[in-house]
């Protein structure tokens, strides 16, 4: 998952002027200028995806999406990732209901990271709360406490009703 | 960069209900619902950092972060990525002048992953578009042609004079 192949065009040009789209190669103008889809899955195989809210335009959540997952998002309209613990395709919300239904994809520059404005039902994050980024870091005070930002829109435990201690441990389901 | 420790808490567990943070471990607990800031850096030493526009709420880059970057981001207020091909810190638009004010940051449930809200001058993407995602990906219609959005806010030839190309190769900058 490290290396070159999962760099984005913007974090590593910015900081050097000369390699850019105008006088790039072919293959990187093409990526970045053309109109052909050529997701750059890393080493893993997995490209990071960013849920924001279409409406409120909060950040959700990030996550990862092979090419299955990315292949049924764009096929179907609902967002599919890729557990890299469990090594498994999962759509968001097929436990909780809490789906995400995707009003617009977008791919960045380099074409190796996905954006998806969707409209979440109930709460993105298995903490109860809309977004999984709840708590704000203060600014120019290092070691302060973080401050949660946000309450809870669901029951973690009414949603996930086998919520006892290692259970899904012992069901193997958590690796 | 792989393995568990990478994992977003809602990446896994929205899929499997069992393992949720009101009766998981007392670590699983205190990270998602404590005060202290601990971020999860991968075994490459970074964290993924997603900038979106504090104004429209528009992603504008998906970067990472090692704990230098992180450190001076909280404590000035300003944007430092880490660039994995270069393996050297940088300030976003030291070059460009297109830095980025965080007007927020945000860590989000298991803590391996970041979102700073910014004011960004200029445009993010060295391609001249405020955004790196500038292009939408049609849903429900495999094969199509991806849509451009957004016009350039730059020239990124007069920003970064020296475009010529394999410039930066020749200097050794890129890798």
């Amino acid at each position: 998952m490290s290396g070159p192949a999962r760099e984005s065009g913007c974090t590593e040009l910015m900081s050097d002027p000369s390699d850019n789209a105008p006088s790039a190669p072919h293959a990187t103008s093409d990526l970045e200028e053309g109109t052909a889809l050529k997701p750059k899955f890393g080493a893993d195989g997995l490209i990071t995806c960013v849920a924001t809210d279409a409406s409120s335009g909060e950040v959700l959540m990030v996550a990862h999406m092979n090419e299955e997952a990315l292949g049924k998002t764009v096929a179907t309209g609902q967002a599919w990732y890729y557990s890299r613990s469990r090594r498994a395709l999962w759509r968001k919300g097929e436990t909780s209901g809490h789906t995400q239904r995707v009003v617009e994809m977008r791919i960045d520059c380099d074409q190796d990271a996905v954006w998806i404005r969707v409209e979440q039902t109930g709460g993105a994050c298995h903490t109860g709360r809309h977004s999984c980024f709840y708590r704000a870091v203060p600014l120019g005070k290092g070691g302060v406490a973080l401050e949660f930002r946000g309450a809870r829109v669901f029951d973690p435990q009414a949603v996930y009703r086998d919520g006892s201690p290692g259970g899904a441990r012992k069901r193997g389901g958590i690796k």
